[in-house]
């Protein structure tokens, strides 16, 4: 804690002041382009792996990079995405999952979960991705949670289109969305291709992957 | 978009191969001292504004930096927290709020929810907050909202309180929590101090500010 | 009531001895190919538009056919699927929706639902329906109603989707999933193709129309 | 699924042709006189079995024929009920469970249910007929099974008392509950008779046998 608090005077003393316009400018309003959705892991460290600068990014983490489908009982990702989408009208939202994730682990071992019965409970929003993991044929360990991390992703995609909110800007064009992994130990983002059905590398130029359908229903073509 | 993209290229190229090290190091593991539960707001950049490195602080982000309590269904937040202590055994906990919440100013003006009905049942779990505040005789509009900030953060280490694994790693001595508040346009940090009932600036030197009661029965006391 | 007594015994009398064989085989057990989930309307009768025969059809029906997501809280269809998929091994799975159906037109005057609060919670689960269909551009009222019913369909195959149980034999091959509309005034049926986005009538040769993705590791490509 | 089809063609030209009239008639709305609740077994054929016509009989149909209680979660059973009785003013509800039911036989081996965990979850519901069920000193296993499927009968009838729409239109005369067995391999359906507290054959003469209590504030009284 002695560590965070001297990491918030040199924040105060050497970040800040370069930064006091921005600061001030954004003071009264936020206007992020994207909803960018990871997992709380402390070594996954959203604006500075993708350079963000202060109100560029709306962030939600949380164990898994999960997202529960729409329900009855309301989840606090459902409200932001809410939020997001309808308020804050980002044109993109981001679903990032990463190497090495507990969350993924605790799936393949779930003995591990006996005296985690709130993680146990939270990581059903997983089982999507469990149960068709299941159906791969992959042999090493590594490749294995590999395997078991994007089908994660592909399946908080799955749960991403049952929001209504999401569901009406992906018809109408108004958003797009993605699902990336980020391996820590090389730093490296891979994104996945909805046609191809495969993750692919984030390239600086030319078409970037995306998972998202085409619009059905663009609002331009009402025009 | 493209500026991520271009900002990842960015880490790649210029950020990423200093920290080759420290990276490789993490790629198996994490070991955070801190979970830090705070708003999914772009402005709110928690490693930024406390200089934290990779693998320092596990990050919970939501919208209104809310912990909903105990209970039959089970949150993401409550998830998370139980993983932090009992799997990461973090040390501290720190709720962080921030200046010009949209969720805060939201729960001032019910009737802009209308068309947010999950954002609505969201914020279900900050009236806590909104009940206390009513209570208040502040003056002008941001005092107001000041007002509702501070009993938010309030509210939330309250509700913190009622998770079994939290309730135990505190009576024994285990776990501290912490209740902060982030000025965006000022940069500063000012923290809940539980004894006065007040919050007051962080320091970098002398006793810090903590929201944390005594622990019932330290693990210390039993040697 | 007492004409369903009557109905009974006619049943008992003219139909049953004809078919005294077949329940006698059936008798202990049974094995549908088919799962067949529609609205409870009393103008809509499954085994009737089908000609299918005692034994043949799994046949689940609700308010709206609807498929609630996969979360914390079982849905008496979720339950239902995983037997049908997991024990009864059924190849196929089609969600029938009907012209003239309550529940869609309830989506339409939300107000009318004030004194039927439950029938209200429940059709949370087809507001991703009707957010999406609010996009659309349609003129009459018989189209809008046509045009949601149909959203509705894909919106629950979304749903389907969802379901581990239902994704794992997806993704293996197993099982096919089908979007049907019958419409009551004139017998007929049309089908979702997932190719074209759109509906079309069941033709008795040719290719169906398919809702369904292919398999993405068909376990016959394991041999 | 080419089975269906064709049957769906058998039905388009020789089976509605005869009933066009009576589909025409129905196509812009239903009034069912009762409400049917059973299982969703392959060889549960209710309107074959009652001879119904188009219009007739509102189908609900799950897994166990099970009403969960009134509670804060509503289920799709709670929310059909309450169209049925407030909208579509039923006069009778019944609960029709059949002999061979997998879920029965499912409840007596609880093991059986270790890789369904959704099944296993919505069978809670059952939980009341097999607490009452293991009372019983029944001695066979073939009588077993019809203990727990009458006390199951009779348990979903404990539940549909708890909807409030339901105990209002029993208070005041409007409606009448049921609870039948079907019994596949006779083609034969007893009924609870709620004083007598046991099942006898549905006769097609003579006092019926009725589980409804009687009204408690019956609105001719009131006249």
């Amino acid at each position: 804690m002695e560590r965070l608090i001297e990491g918030y005077h040199q924040f105060r003393t050497s970040v800040f002041p370069n930064e006091r316009e921005t600061f001030a400018r954004l003071a009264s309003g936020q206007q992020p382009h994207t909803m960018f959705l990871t997992c709380a892991d402390s070594r996954v460290m959203p604006e500075l792996m993708l350079s963000a600068k202060p109100g560029e990014i709306f962030v939600y983490r949380n164990v898994g990079n999960i997202v529960p489908p729409y329900g009855q009982q309301v989840s606090g990702v459902v409200a932001a995405i809410e939020y997001a989408v309808k308020v804050l009208k980002v044109g993109h939202i981001v679903i990032c999952g990463h190497s090495d994730c507990g969350a993924m682990k605790a799936l393949q071992r779930p003995e591990a979960l006996t005296e985690l019965p709130s993680v146990r409970a939270w990581l059903k929003h997983a089982e999507l991705a469990h149960y068709v993991y299941a159906e791969h044929r992959e042999r090493s360990v590594e490749d294995k949670l590999r395997a078991l991390t994007e089908e994660n992703v592909i399946a908080q995609l799955e749960h991403l289109r049952t929001l209504p909110a999401v569901a009406a800007a992906l018809a109408n064009g108004a958003l797009r969305i993605h699902g990336w992994i980020y391996d820590i130990e090389h730093g490296e983002i891979t994104a996945y291709d909805g046609k191809k059905r495969s993750f692919r590398p984030l390239e600086q130029d030319g078409v970037q992957p995306e998972a998202t359908p085409d619009a059905r229903f663009p609002a331009s073509a009402a025009a």
